[in-house]
């Protein structure tokens, strides 16, 4: 066993500092630094749903960036010191119509997710990127594009590719009308990536304090979803309309918002929706969603953000506030993404953590 | 006006035979005499939502084929005589964005179905195929092509397009997986389109007694909806599952059966469902609907029918019968359409209906 240090849950958005275990690594292991790691909403319901007094133990953290420093014997696509990348999942079964198709994220024997998961080896929980080292196996570890900020990368392993899939998959490209419903972690990045593929991208907010953020983003228009006359006119206009409200939320109005043949895709909100099959049919509209991504994808993903210079509009925070991160997600006070800088990881903790809380190490 | 004889609703599943009035021919009208209207579940929904005792009229009947007998003297596309079908929706806007693209069935200004609907002139509600006579504007009637059995040939003026829409817009053709759930009106019909379209071909149906029909149909699998073991194995199995059942229900069991990208088009419902979005995201699907047509798809459907041999498998009664194809329908009892011969409405009625009822004419 190898020790490093990282954050763990102790309360619903608190987390201490802790010494925490990593494997040996496996002849197909990577070793990493992690430098920096990016909070997501599901690090929120992941936190919400655990039970701090229970094993196993709850590392949050699943996209982030950092510096290889140990490679096993039959790694050959890393060498100390590459810049690196790591997403939701860190391994899948590799046999099965999925894994084959280079949708590891959907592997039939599901994938192993960064954190939370267990290990297919020794079944091990798999404690995630709140930390200074993660262990990972290569396949699931990518080569960080030069000119990426390995910062504003860091975001874009989970978010970033969580709106590159539908994008791609519904072949977003010159002439499509895109809408982006809600402007946090994932609508910021799909306003980006929408954009640079060509699409006329209109932004739709609760918040009309964003329109600015919107027209700096590149969106090419904005409608406050307040704005009863303009979203009216907007009905039927929209090839993919990408949902990024995070909350449960009825979906017909924005399912109005989609052009014949078009599709809405839900990314924000994991959970039970009421459709009107009515509201499919008049228009033959399709409801989708999509969450993580392939390898394969991502891999395009990152080379896309490299050569197009996008990545995450990020606020870099110390890992000792990473409570008042997460406080500060839950109330959505984040333009747009908060990402961890680990370093701080490297000195001895201060007598008082972020949280109030007594050093634990 | 015109006066004819046809079928009005005196209460859910019971009609009576009354003269109907149909309004004289406007320049760009034809009238035809209906030979056969096939009798659909939505009639069905269309009678219990009737109030009989309040006007207007309800007379049922939206797939029908007959023969014209006098045209507008500014109809060019018909001649006395010619064959004709007539499907459910009978006049739209013609200028807004749906009508441009050819899908007069989702009309901004909504289509003017062919009963219970508004004519856009006179603001007289539509009364259906029920009757020995139709008038209709020239561009929604269709010719008949040779070869198509004028009673068969009825039910694809709606069930036909309406499975016939979903195959086209999923792109369905050699290589496609497809599944039929429900073996009814909808669902037989699917099953000649899709096989006639190249797909590799498979019944789903709660009746394991409906396994021959299915062969005979052509499809190329059945599965029994209870056989627990074998619906496991086709989960993620098809690129388009078309879900024909009438009645509300859970779509996830149909959901897990689409693959990879694939979609489940929920056709023979209407209303509300609820779906779990992680059940969409985790291999990426897509939900959908479908019903009715535009008329560029109507006459494709058409044209394919008549070169592929492909009619509805009929049961025929005379419309004094109506009252039991309606009843028996109820209860699924119908393989699998029913369709009213319409010529007994040129003989006076017989002293006792179909119904118990005295004569109404």
């Amino acid at each position: 066993m190898r020790v490093t240090t990282g954050w763990r849950a102790v309360g619903p958005t608190e987390l201490r500092r802790v010494p925490l275990n990593r494997r040996d690594l496996r002849p197909d292991d990577i070793a990493l630094r992690i430098d920096y790691c990016g909070v997501c909403h599901s690090d929120l319901h992941a936190l919400a749903a655990h039970d701090p007094d229970k094993e196993p133990l709850l590392v949050p953290g699943h996209e982030f960036t950092g510096v290889v420093t140990e490679i096993g014997p039959e790694v050959t696509g890393f060498s100390v010191g590459d810049p690196v990348a790591v997403g939701s999942i860190v391994d899948s079964c590799g046999v099965c119509a999925m894994c084959e198709a280079g949708q590891e994220n959907f592997c039939r024997f599901f994938p192993t997710l960064t954190y939370g998961g267990a290990d297919r080896h020794d079944k091990a929980t798999t404690l995630g990127g709140f930390s200074r080292e993660y262990v990972v196996r290569d396949a699931f570890a990518h080569p960080l594009p030069a000119g990426l900020d390995p910062a504003a990368a860091a975001p874009l392993m989970c978010a970033g590719v969580t709106v590159w899939e539908p994008l791609r998959q519904l072949g977003v490209g010159p002439g499509s009308r895109v809408a982006v419903v809600g402007l946090g972690g994932l609508g910021h990045l799909a306003v980006k990536l929408a954009v640079a593929l060509g699409a006329t991208t209109t932004v739709i907010s609760r918040t009309r304090a964003k329109h600015d953020d919107a027209r700096k983003l590149g969106a090419h228009d904005f409608i406050a979803a307040t704005d009863t006359r303009r979203t009216a006119a907007a009905h039927n206009a929209f090839d993919v309309v990408l949902d990024t409200v995070s909350v449960p939320h009825d979906p017909a109005p924005y399912l109005r918002l989609v052009a014949l043949d078009g599709t809405l895709s839900i990314l924000g909100y994991l959970g039970p929706v009421s459709v009107d099959v009515t509201d499919l049919l008049i228009g033959r509209k399709k409801l989708s969603s999509a969450g993580s991504g392939g390898r394969p994808a991502t891999a395009e993903m990152l080379r896309f953000c490299a050569e197009h210079g996008i990545a995450a509009d990020i606020e870099v925070l110390p890992s000792s506030r990473v409570n008042t991160a997460l406080d500060r997600l839950h109330r959505n006070d984040v333009r747009y993404r908060f990402v961890l800088d680990l370093s701080d990881l490297d000195r001895p903790q201060a007598m008082t953590s972020s949280s109030g809380v007594g050093p634990a190490v």
